[in-house]
C-alpha cells in the first residue's frame, strides 16, 4: 500500500516511484536509476520539447562532459555558485591529471569557449544552441527527480547582436517552448515570472521562471530562461565585427529543463492510489485486460484496433494472476484507460472502460464503438488534468498583503503579495521561515524587465 | 584546402571534420564537441538505431554516470581490461569522498547490480535494457569520432534464462539492428564475424563484430555484440527462479554501438572533395542555392515544394557570396543534392540539379518534373554509394594461406587466411606488424559458435 499524501506526502512520493517502477536510488549517493517505465515519460516529454526547441530555429549539439577546472573561474559570480556542488575527476588513465577536470553542473563555460571561436561577424549572429545533456550537481538532500546529483537536462545556450534580441529570445523560449509544453503536454499550470535578485541564476541579469504547485502546496521550479547580459561575452571574449565594421561584445542567454518536470507530473497529478499519466506523454495509454483466459483474443483484436488509431496499447494477458491486484497495478502506474474484457463482456458485445483520470469511473462500451471511445476519452481526460490542476492551484493561492500573512498562507499553498512590501529585507525574513519569493509578475500577468519596477506581485511559497 | 586521402589520409580526415564543421577537439585532451551539422547526422543515425532496438523488445533506461570504485572489482576479468582507462573521481561537494567514483566506461556492473534486484522469477525474462549515454574511457591517442575520451553510444543489457536464448538475441541485435542500420541507412558494407579469444570483449565468452573498411584500406569496429555467459550473472547474482522451482543464474548479453560509427561514415564514403553523406542520414538532403538575387522566390518556391514531400531542404540565399565558394562548400559538408537556381535556367524552366554522390553529374531539369526527379535521385544514390562501397571493399580484399602473405597484403586492404593457418601464436607474429585478426567467419560466410571451430576464415586487417 502506498502511503496517503495527507498523512505522509513525502513518502507518498517516494512510494509512488518505487511501486510504479519509475525510478530508484543509484549505487553512488543522490544518483539515481531511471527505470523503463519512467524513462518512457521522459522520452514523450523529451521529444515534445526537442520538436518546440528546433521550431524557435535552434539546432542540437554537444559538448564534453568534463571541463577545465580553470574555466569555471573565469565568471566569478557562476564560480561562486557553483563551487561547492562541483565533482572534480583527479586521476584519469593511471595518472594524477595535471589540471583537475571537473563533471560539468552546467555548460555555459565551456559552450562560451566555443561561441568565441565560431562568432565573428554579425552573419554568425543569431548562434542558437541546444544540448540534451547529463549534468552532476553535489546535492546535500538528494530526492528522486527532484534533486539528484546527477540528471538529465537540456540546456540552450544563444547569442545575439543586441539586448533586445536576446531577451526576445529567451522570452519565447520561455513562452513557446517550456510553457507550452508544461501545459499542452504535461497538463501542469505555471506561473511564469521573474526570479528577483537574490533568486537569479549565478552570472545572469535576469532569470524567468515557470513554477508549479505542488499537491502539498509548494512550489517547483519546472524550468528557467536566463538572460546573461555580457557577463559570459566578457568573460569569454565572444564579440563580432558589426555591419558597420565595430567590433562588438555577444549577448547571451541560456535555458534549461530536467528530469524534475517527472517529478513535477508526479506531485501535481499523484493522487493517493498512484501516479496519474497525461495521456500526452503516457508510454502506455491503454491497458487492455484479460480478465480470463478465454477473452485473450478478442482482447488483442481491441489491442490491434486501437494501435492501428496510433494509441500506446499494452495488453496484460496474466489471467492466472489475481484480477484485483493487476487492476490496482495499473492503477499505480497512472496508465489513462483500462479496458477490461471478460466473457461476460464479450457475450454482451461490450468492454469495461475505466478512465483513471476520472476517479476509475466505469462504463460498458459496445466493441464496435470502443476505438473512438478511448479516443475521445483521452483527449478529453487530457484536457480534465489540466483543468483539475488549474483549480487545485487557484484554491490554494491567498491574496495577502503583509510578511506575516505571507507566511502564514505558506503554511499550507503559496500567497501573493505586492513586492513593495517585501523588499530584499523583506526576501530574508522569509527565508528564516523556510519561504522564498517564487517569482514577480505585472498585475495584469505579464513579466517585469527591470529589477526596480513599482507594483509588481510576489508569489511566495515553500518549495522543493 | 582539403589534403588529399593518397597523400596523407590522417590530415585528410581531420581537414573534412573540421572544414565540415563536424566536430571540434574539447578543451579536455581527448574530448570532442560535435558540432550541429555532425550532431544532425548523429541525431538521423540515432533515431534509426533506435527504432530498431524497440522492435526487437528492448526498453530504454537510463542508469548513472559515476560508479562505485569496488563495483569494476567484482568481475577479475573485465576490471583487467578496463583499468587503465578509467576516470576517478576522487572529491565532490567541496570534500574528498570515501569511496572514489568512477566515470562509468561502460555499464555492465552497475547495471548488474540492478537486473539482480529486479530479476526474481522466470517471468521476470528475458530483461531486455538498452541506453543512451556518455561513456568516459582515457585514450592515449585520441582521434575525432574513432577513438575520443568521451563519446556517446548506446549500450544494450540482457538476461535471458538460457544461452541459447541468449545467444539468439544478440545474434539478433547483431543483424536486425547493427547489420540493417550500417547497411541499409549508413550505406556501409560490414563483415560481421566472431571474434577470436584474443580480441574478445573483456568478460564476454563471445563478442560478435561488424568490420567496415575505410579508404585506407583499414578495418574499424562499427559496433560488437557480446554474449556474456554466466560471468556477470555470478559476479552480481543475478539469478532467478526456475519454472521448476529452481534457483538458476541468468544469461546475460552486452551490446553497443557509438559515434566512432560516424567516423566510419567520413572514412567510408569521402574522397577528395570532402564528406559524401548517404541521404538517409543527411540533415541537409537537397541544399537549393541561389545564383543570382533575382531566383530567391524562386527557390523558396522549389524548397516549399521539395519540403512538402518529405525532403529535409535548406535554401542558400547569400547571393552577395561568390557562387564558387559556396558551391564548393557545399560538396564539402557532401550534401547529397545541389539544386542551383539562376535567372538564366529560370527562363529556360529548369534548375540544374547536381549530384554529389554521382561525381558530381549535372543536369538541367524542368520545374515541373523537379521533385520527383529529385526524390529518384535520392534513393538511387542511396543505393550507389552502398555499392560502390562494396565494390571498393571488394577490391582490396586477396585472399592468402600465409602469415607473410597476410602481412603483405594488409599493408594496403585486408587479407583472408585459414584460421587454422594462424591460431593464437600466429596472432601474435601479425600483432607484431601492427596486424590482428579483426574476425572470424565459417565458409558460408555464418558465424562460428565455438572458439574451437575447424574450417574457419579470418578476416585480417590493420585498423583503427
Ligand atoms: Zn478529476
Ligand atoms: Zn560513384
Amino acid at each position: 500500500m502506498l502511503a496517503s499524501q495527507v498523512t505522509d506526502y513525502p513518502r507518498w512520493f517516494q512510494d509512488v516511484i518505487a511501486k510504479a517502477e519509475l525510478a530508484e536510488n543509484g549505487p553512488v549517493r543522490g544518483t539515481m536509476v531511471v527505470r523503463p517505465y519512467g524513462y518512457g515519460i521522459w522520452e514523450l516529454l523529451q521529444e515534445a520539447m526537442n520538436r518546440r526547441i528546433k521550431a524557435t530555429g535552434a539546432s542540437n549539439a554537444y559538448f564534453p562532459l568534463l571541463i577545465p577546472e580553470s574555466y569555471l573561474q573565469r565568471e566569478a559570480e557562476h564560480v561562486e555558485g557553483f563551487s561547492p556542488e562541483l565533482a572534480v575527476v583527479t586521476h584519469a588513465g593511471g595518472k594524477q591529471l595535471e589540471e583537475p577536470a571537473v563533471i560539468r553542473p552546467t555548460s555555459e563555460t565551456v559552450i562560451g569557449e566555443y561561441l568565441a571561436k565560431w562568432i565573428q561577424s554579425y552573419r554568425d549572429l543569431p548562434l542558437l544552441l541546444n544540448q540534451w545533456a547529463n549534468v552532476v550537481r553535489w546535492e546535500l538532500r538528494p530526492r528522486l527527480f527532484l534533486r539528484t546529483t546527477e540528471f538529465l537536462w537540456q540546456e540552450g545556450h544563444t547569442a545575439h547582436v543586441s539586448a533586445e534580441d536576446a531577451r526576445a529570445y529567451a522570452t519565447r523560449i520561455l513562452y513557446d517552448v517550456y510553457r507550452e509544453v508544461m501545459v499542452d503536454v504535461l497538463a501542469i499550470p505555471v506561473v511564469v515570472g521573474r526570479k528577483t535578485r537574490r533568486e537569479r541564476f549565478a552570472g545572469a541579469i535576469n532569470t524567468m521562471t515557470l513554477e508549479a504547485m505542488t499537491g502539498d502546496g509548494k512550489a517547483l521550479q519546472m524550468g528557467t530562461s536566463h538572460e546573461l547580459g555580457q557577463n559570459f561575452a566578457r568573460a569569454f571574449d565572444i564579440s563580432y565585427l558589426s555591419r558597420e565594421g565595430r567590433r562588438e561584445l555577444a549577448w547571451t542567454t541560456s535555458w534549461g529543463s530536467s528530469t524534475r518536470m517527472v517529478g513535477g507530473l508526479i506531485m501535481v497529478h499523484g493522487d493517493d492510489n498512484g501516479l496519474r499519466v497525461p495521456p500526452a506523454v503516457a508510454p502506455v495509454q491503454v491497458v487492455v485486460l484479460v480478465v480470463k483466459d478465454e477473452a485473450i483474443t478478442a482482447a488483442h483484436a481491441i489491442a490491434d484496433d486501437l494501435t492501428a488509431a496510433g494509441v500506446r496499447v499494452t495488453v496484460d494477458a496474466r489471467a492466472d494472476q489475481p484480477f484485483g491486484r493487476r487492476a490496482v497495478n495499473w492503477e499505480l502506474k497512472g496508465v489513462p484507460i483500462r479496458v477490461e474484457v471478460g466473457p461476460r463482456d464479450l457475450a454482451a458485445g461490450t468492454a469495461t472502460v475505466v478512465r483513471r483520470l476520472r476517479d476509475s469511473a466505469k462504463s460498458a462500451v459496445n466493441l464496435t464503438d470502443l476505438t473512438s471511445t478511448v479516443g475521445a476519452a483521452l483527449d478529453a481526460d487530457q484536457a480534465h488534468l489540466l483543468s483539475e490542476a488549474t483549480a487545485k492551484q487557484s484554491a490554494r493561492i491567498t491574496a495577502v498583503s503583509t510578511i506575516d500573512e505571507a507566511i502564514e498562507a505558506a503554511a499550507s499553498g503559496w500567497a501573493t503579495i505586492p513586492y513593495d512590501a517585501v523588499g530584499e529585507e523583506g526576501e530574508d525574513s522569509l527565508a528564516e521561515s523556510g519561504i522564498t519569493v517564487r517569482c514577480l509578475q505585472r498585475p495584469d500577468g505579464t513579466l517585469p524587465t527591470e529589477d526596480n519596477e513599482q507594483g509588481l506581485t510576489a508569489y511566495v511559497a515553500r518549495s522543493y
